[in-house]
């Protein structure tokens, strides 16, 4: 009885497929390719006990339990300020926020540069959470090209048209979310050109940074950009980092790496929308971090790398002719072509229905609708057996349709 | 160097007063009636930190450190569920959802309704972080009058004049942050009938529910609405609760009870903004609630409303004619009416200066910007000596100026 006073922005709110998806996935006997999520056996569960024990313990419960600042826990800004400056990042704490989750990030934002009409920079394809965040904003999207191909007078005379600005270039450069794609270092000073004539903001999402598993690593965008100014309060990316594939995303734990003039606004969002993210949370995030992040997530890079091997394997063996798929060098996902006249979600009913098997249709992830022929597969959490069965399963199914 | 690319909502977004004064307080020797918080000494520290061990326990962890959905750990809303009923409203779990604090449940509700210029309606004062989450959508606030003397019609008018429509009313019925004050329920029937004859939801922000001292309980508004009406999904009322004041506000844990569509739009929102509140955080609450909640709250209303007797004898001792307070029947708050010629800010300033006490201006409550004359105390976090030394300096300082 209240929904006709919502406001216009709210038409542009639509269901999350993929979350959608992810509640239908617990039924027995599905092999699941689907869900973008770190493997619950790997956690550090016991460095999380230890660490909680020790935040509720007399001497630092009431910290713990108690109302902190907005711009997050002090120390555990320390510790992302050490681990950016082995990026090739040096900031200091109050160029850090911490978020809850890099996806706050992603909203804090959108809202702080996107105006109706305002023009946002995403590739096609982006990761989904990111246009759910902006379309809040009701913003236009334009196709992101990094190839250097489109000028910045064309960007900004489609902005106009749709009625804005061009606010920001989003991506995430590091075995993206859904490609498994990494930007290279002449990508990535393409783009810092882009926005320098552009003058507008770069939005640097590196949830999946951390897991690289072979190649060489490209320094991140806010590190090439600070080396060319020399001043992080002169950069105009904003990095935006996350716990979440390392340590636990259920915690909600992410940051901001920025100038403080970004940093201090930021703070006033994240004061307004939820105060800070919860104390005990940052406090034995940090305790981990600093005890085990390194160890951990060399443990990971090890696991999750031996599982891509053996996914790329899987597809080379059993894919039909016309199939094409990436090779990424990190993160959790391959994503898949398949020839034109093929759709994924039609493809997904099926894969579900006769194979019990589950991904993700790429569709969703293109700002613009297209992508109906893709599909992303994660790898994260699938053992050999699942690997070998379930990209066997859509190799039959792909065989029945090609 | 971005800055000039910000949206025109961030000028609206200010720090709040108290959450940089609550960063100066650390001093010693300061009495503090300043913070709005908890006493942390009296935190279930010990029910939180049995709950946190078993929740990362083995047959836990993959669970409470993994992502869940977006609406919201299952057992904790059918726990808010149940204690629903208990206050006149009776609810399903697909009626709530977790927030991450009731802040987070105003942000999202000005996200909902709001679009920049539509017209609030707020007390004068009003809870200062509920202006700070609806600011960040650009509206046009108006007296929120509950005498019911001032027409539908009259609002109506005032909305179209300022650009847009009336999208709610928002208020803190029980002991409301800052007055410490209760609208009686023919009050809440007015607003009923106002919201009616206005088509607009009413945002009820039940914080402080819980901690009444004396006096007779008065039924939410949402509870009122559901007798008149009959169905949840017919009701206009949005209730937000939170356990900040009862177990934890550092756990950043709230909820929304409200009819079936605003639910699921919010879940949307939820899902855009941080895809959900920490799993480990819900579980955790979810488990203390059960056990301990009602007997903790007792607990909490048994001192709490002993520090509020304290601050009121202590109020009617020192303070000078011409200078009025609330006696509030619970919450955390007493307000006090200095005579018009003193302004609270620079109270404020010479109360720290020469009286090492501090305390909330109260003009950063007022929408227009009025209510100088005002000032906010606290008593949650004050004992006994606290409570007789800080107000006999408050007296001692006014006894100068009146």
């Amino acid at each position: 009885m209240v929904e006709h006073m919502m406001a216009s922005r709210m038409a542009g709110m639509k269901a999350s497929e993929i979350r959608e998806l992810l509640k239908l996935l617990d039924q027995p006997g599905i092999i699941s390719f689907a869900g973008g999520i770190p493997d619950p056996a790997l956690f550090p569960a016991a460095d999380f006990a230890e660490a909680t024990a020790e935040a509720l313990s007399d001497a630092n419960c009431a910290q713990a339990l108690q109302y902190s600042v907005s711009e997050g826990y002090l120390p555990l800004r320390r510790w992302i300020a050490r681990h950016m400056a082995g990026l090739g990042i040096a900031c200091a704490p109050d160029q850090v926020m911490i978020t809850s989750g890099s996806q706050q990030a992603l909203d804090y934002l959108g809202k702080m540069f996107l105006s109706p009409g305002d023009t946002a920079l995403v590739g096609w394809p982006t990761y989904l959470g990111a246009l759910a965040a902006f379309n809040a904003y009701e913003p236009h999207y334009e196709q992101l090209n990094l190839n250097g191909n489109r000028a910045a007078e064309d960007y900004r005379a489609a902005a106009q048209a749709a009625g804005g600005q061009v606010k920001f270039a989003y991506l995430s450069a590091d075995f993206a979310n859904p490609t498994g794609e990494t930007v290279d270092r002449a990508g990535r000073e393409r783009l810092l050109k882009l926005a320098d004539a552009l003058d507008c903001p770069i939005l640097e999402d590196a949830a999946y940074q951390a897991l690289r598993y072979d190649g060489v690593p490209v320094p991140p965008i806010l590190a090439l950009e600070l080396a060319q100014k020399g001043d992080l309060d002169a950069c105009r990316t904003i990095y935006c980092g996350s716990f979440s594939k390392t340590l636990s995303p259920g915690l909600r734990l992410g940051w901001v790496v920025a100038a403080r003039p970004v940093i201090s606004k930021l703070v006033l969002l994240k004061q307004a929308s939820d105060l800070h993210t919860a104390t005990l949370n940052q406090m034995v995030v940090c305790a981990v971090a600093e005890r085990a992040f390194y160890s951990h997530v060399a443990r990971l890079r090890d696991i999750y790398g031996r599982r891509r091997d053996r996914m790329l394997a899987a597809l080379a063996e059993h894919m039909p002719e016309g199939v094409t798929w990436t090779r990424p060098e990190g993160g959790m996902f391959i994503w898949v072509t398949l020839p034109p006249h093929l759709d994924g979600a039609t493809l997904l009913a099926q894969a579900i229905d006769t194979a019990r098997l589950a991904f993700v249709p790429g569709q969703a992830f293109f700002a613009d609708g297209s992508g109906g022929n893709t599909l992303r597969l994660a790898f994260s959490c699938a053992d050999e057996a699942a690997t070998d069965e379930g990209i066997r399963r859509l190799g039959v199914l792909l065989h029945t349709q090609i």
